[in-house]
């Protein structure tokens, strides 16, 4: 275990800011108390050493030592592993844990990824498939609203996993998405309260403000 | 860590036999040589003991001694850590195994699972939103052509990382979406012709195919 290095875009559009992944990271981070440094890799031209970390040209990648880690899943779990204040240590707190945070990628954001994707292009168009996709994320949704009805956090106390279901429902919100879902908006609210997100987020937005400032560029020059 | 249980559902209709995702377990648990029984759980009739081992209603999960874990990937990430077979111990290799894991599930499957949804709803309506969606799918498989290209496995030796990542291209393969793609094509190849694949492909489909004889009920007749 070394000295850890978030690395992100080194600027985005407007649209995504706020929502870029490594805000997961950072979060993380906080509830750890673990120091860390930021650094960037460029947005539009992204290079061999890019995909050498992050094989589909995305972001984040955290670096611990001689470590270098992509997929957000897989950074919150190496975290995890790192502090108690992430998960806990006993096997079966832990294993609750894990098979949340893996709910949260593979039961609510493949779900909720695509639908989103339809809602960034204003498309609502309602084909057999868009109507099987609805139908798809509506069912989860109905399901984490069971779960949520009755506990402050997924598994037992706040973990990785609830950084990431929240950072997933957080999205399906800003499209309006848990209108009907008042379970998943106060935990949304609950989670998006905490003064580690509320840092993340807004080391995020000034991160990104802050390139701007750099290169002098507005938005549209940019590709 | 005590008896293996598999837990999938007592039965189901002809289109997902193959691909019921206890498919992934059982697979796992061949490679390890880890010896397991198989327990049904309606299709038709999902209760409340059900929503207890898996929240979504969904299968599979598996029972190890007194710990139920839910989530393919869990599963195979709990079994990773059971067996060398499937996880390297070393703190390097095991770190790239279980980024790949994720990569599996939410930057490939995140894609193709939304695009098999279309496909399997015979729906070939090009909407802005369905056209962003077929060119996510595109670029993820435009990168794992890159990675596949000049490597066996994922990660080293083959593990829990390829048994997902080949399941979900298999997915693909299955409606034609890996036609330009012959690395993709040749890896999903190598990993089903693994004696552990064959065995868990012919129990699962085995399995079902009792079910039907046991029931006497046709399939027209099941909801």
């Amino acid at each position: 275990m070394g000295e850890l290095t978030l690395v992100t875009f080194d600027w985005v559009p407007e649209t995504p800011r706020g929502y870029v992944r490594d805000i997961r990271v950072r979060w993380a981070l906080g509830e750890a108390g673990l120091p860390y440094r930021v650094q960037g890799t460029p947005f539009d031209d992204r290079a061999a050493g890019h995909f050498a970390h992050q094989p589909f040209g995305q972001v984040p990648w955290l670096i611990d030592g001689d470590l270098s880690i992509f997929e957000s899943g897989a950074i919150l779990l190496h975290l995890g592993e790192r502090s108690g204040a992430l998960m806990p240590a006993d096997l079966h707190a832990r294993s609750n844990v894990v098979e949340w945070l893996f709910a949260g990628l593979n039961s609510v954001e493949a779900a909720s990824l695509p639908w989103s994707i339809f809602k960034f292009s204003g498309d609502n168009v309602q084909t057999p498939g868009r109507k099987h996709l609805d139908a798809f994320l509506a069912k989860r949704l109905h399901h984490m609203e069971t779960v949520l009805a009755d506990r402050e956090w997924l598994a037992g106390a706040f973990s990785i996993a609830d950084i990431l279901m929240a950072d997933v429902l957080r999205l399906v919100d800003r499209f309006g998405g848990l209108a009907e879902h008042s379970a998943c908006r106060d935990y949304v609210a609950r989670a998006t309260a905490r003064p580690s997100f509320l840092k993340a987020h807004a080391d995020q937005m000034a991160y990104f403000a802050a390139a701007d400032r750099a290169t002098k560029v507005p938005e549209a020059g940019r590709s």
